[in-house]
């Protein structure tokens, strides 16, 4: 079986705590992950000023296919990923495809511009999603929001369940309960 | 009043979502954080291949004084960490002037190589430092142990709780409160 392949963009100004515990664990459940700036510099001053060096660039795997594309939160980080239209094509390919679109904190946004979540149950960093036009969609208070192809999640504080959830819904609950106990919650 | 001035060693192999958990949350809470490599590659690539780009090396803050000095888990970071004499002499150094130092994983071991965890209490990732030969230590079984100017922590699944509590001890109560409400944890 070859291992899933999860695209997590990376910009300026998103939110390096939750980023990286996305990729760390995703990893640590034998994901392939790959990670691309939205421009040809590869250095990312994250939300409090640490610096990531992202894998590639978007415009090198445009036309690839992934089974999950996961938006890390963050300002200005969740705009500039809200403002690219290729990450909004991407989104809308990749569950056109069969596959799942997740976003924490800020970057719910980014799915609602999208038009994914549209009739959906979701959840974000308090007044990102909450606070929009009707859409038909359910603003719920859960650290984690599953509904079908879409799952959301609210803060840095919720972004290890949501990692969790996430390797859950590509590697299974066997591997997923692995990955918890080796990280040795309190 | 000052900022508390905090040092981040980050080795090859160092636990990225350690690493940045801690400094994220000291960064929220007001705290000037530095990160330094061990040699002049300023490029870290960490335990699960996430890179990060630490601000400075180490030899151009050999004399500098820290309030705090945080070591991120993961291997084989912790190993570079606990051979590099320049650390072990910088931790020494911080405690006998009164500060805090602070490990994480497999970063007590570093702890022990500087003598530091003698006749204290303690945490780590399970087989770390509990195995080693009786220095007058005593392990705990919890997810963050402090005593005195000695604070350790079991592994990423609390990171978050053992930055927290870093924050706490260098910011105090209200600050460490309003960083942890604002991070919205399940
Ligand atoms: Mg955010
Ligand atoms: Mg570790």
């Amino acid at each position: 079986m070859s291992s899933p392949k999860v695209l997590v963009p990376l910009a300026q100004g998103s939110e390096e705590l939750e980023a990286v515990t996305i990729i760390d664990i995703l990893i640590r459940g034998g994901v392939k992950v790959v990670t691309a700036s939205l421009d040809e510099n590869r250095v990312i001053t994250a939300s409090r000023g640490v610096q990531l060096v992202a894998q590639t660039q978007l415009a090198s795997l445009i036309d690839d296919a992934f089974d999950m594309i996961v938006l890390p939160g963050g300002l200005p980080g969740a705009d500039y990923l809200q403002k690219d239209l290729r990450v909004i094509a991407m989104l809308q390919k990749t569950v056109s495809e069969g596959g799942v679109v997740a976003a924490i904190c800020a970057a719910p946004q980014v799915l609602v511009s999208a038009g994914l979540l549209n009739g959906k149950q979701a959840t974000s960093y308090p007044g990102v999603i909450d606070v929009k036009p009707a859409i038909g969609m359910q603003y719920l208070e859960q650290g984690v929001v599953e509904d079908g192809q879409v799952i959301t999640s609210k803060g840095p504080g919720t972004a290890m369940d949501f990692a969790l959830t996430l390797l859950e819904r590509l590697q299974g609950k066997v591997k997923r309960t692995e990955v918890e106990q080796a990280l040795h919650r309190a």
